[in-house]
């Protein structure tokens, strides 16, 4: 089952597995689940915050700066997957997602990502405090799979 | 400077970023270094333990269990980067390796991931006793950034 | 707009840009719309043939040859492509398919790629009877942009 | 044998092939030979005009615009390949490189591609005078597989 925790708001996109995304043990490699945190992170963030695109376009950018992901099970070659995500937290300049993948009622992986915001310079800036306080509404009130910071 | 724990066996492999890995923060992707770490992974192995490409065509595979990283600062298009690995612990079905990705004294990125011995059908299997001593003489007395199991 | 030709039997497939696919120029990296051929193909197989998935579990491989791109303009992260494919011709162990990539009525490339059947061994084998006479119907009377063989 | 016209000015590097880039047929994804292209041609320019790195700092591309690709055989996991390539011709603002990759004697793949000069805003830009005569003289006196333009 899906490992979600209570109260969680969560984003979920469906992804069939492409065959570019196996490897030679004839299952999906593993870095590219992190690759579809992304894409649930901003599937969340068009839904609860406001569109990557539009922050991108302001120069903004999300960085990542931690990345842990537990495999139980492994996704296979035009499988269906469900990515959910949901925000563990969110601070001045960081935020945390955590994610849970699923193929129906296989649960696959369980990870979660923290996030500087940064402009494209590289330079730490604070969250603006419209997103912040926006995002904090659908924040955990305790982190369920990430530390707290 | 790299982030090396006293003791341990290390492997490093050098690679010059590719445009490819690239993206449009015109940084490394963060997705790459989780592919780094495999290709320094595959370097030790092979210095230390046994060539993975013999270990793989027995059908063994050390399939990822889990892959954690940390990000201090990014890679960028032609830079050249160091990838340090060695083994933080082996076990019955597991090891665990570590990763110091630099570039010169720039320290970009730490991490750890766990592997467990499987089958090409995915069965757990104990890694043969040769190839566990082997390794069992390069681990580190204890773990340095991975958590015990 | 799209760079379809008369006739053809067209599948679609709608693409949301990830940011993990762009590159420091800021746009889709050009490898990137060799794999979305890819999965505008196996889209056509399921709606005109037989499941891809179905085809590979009989460990028949449809290796690719020959790869053919012109690219008139980029996409970028979050734009919404539109990736279409045809058959251009179908042969006892090999077969052309054909490529427009849009962004709405933006053209975006052009391409097409041969395949040859292959057993998972690598070795060439005929496309059984079935299967090449369904696809025959689809194929065009005569090659739009792919060369005849 | 490696298929190198005569008098070909010709860049090589070696690549070892890393677990992520095979896919589910056991064999390297064939769009990742269209990125092992990126690598040589970023080689040759090193070596016979300019680091494209300085290139790229002066906001200066060279977009891709064709990529055109023949497989005869497939690399596999931990593989040594060597991916060649040369000069086919140069213009006002655009170039054409082949290559040829190899494993020792066995032939791989054969290709070519053709860029544009572009500025980061995507405005095709004509080639520095001193980087195009450079080239040319690199250049074959006609094209071995590449269309002329």
């Amino acid at each position: 089952m899906p490992n979600i925790p209570e109260g969680a708001t969560v984003a979920m996109i469906e992804h069939r597995v492409p065959f570019f995304e196996t490897d030679a043990m004839r299952i999906v490699h593993h870095a590219n689940y992190i690759r579809w945190f992304e894409l649930a992170r901003i599937e969340w963030l068009d839904r609860y915050d406001e569109p990557y695109k539009d922050i991108y376009e302001r120069d903004i950018h999300y960085a990542t700066t931690h990345v842990h992901a537990e495999y139980a099970a492994s996704a296979r070659f035009d499988d269906v997957v469900q990515i959910h995500t949901w925000l563990e937290w969110v601070r001045g300049a960081s935020l945390c997602m955590a994610y849970s993948i699923d193929r129906g009622d296989d649960h696959l992986v369980s990870g979660w990502t923290e996030h500087a915001a940064v402009t494209g310079d590289g330079r730490v800036r604070r969250i603006g405090k419209e997103n912040r306080e926006r995002m904090k509404k659908h924040a955990l009130a305790t982190p369920s799979i990430a530390p707290q910071r």
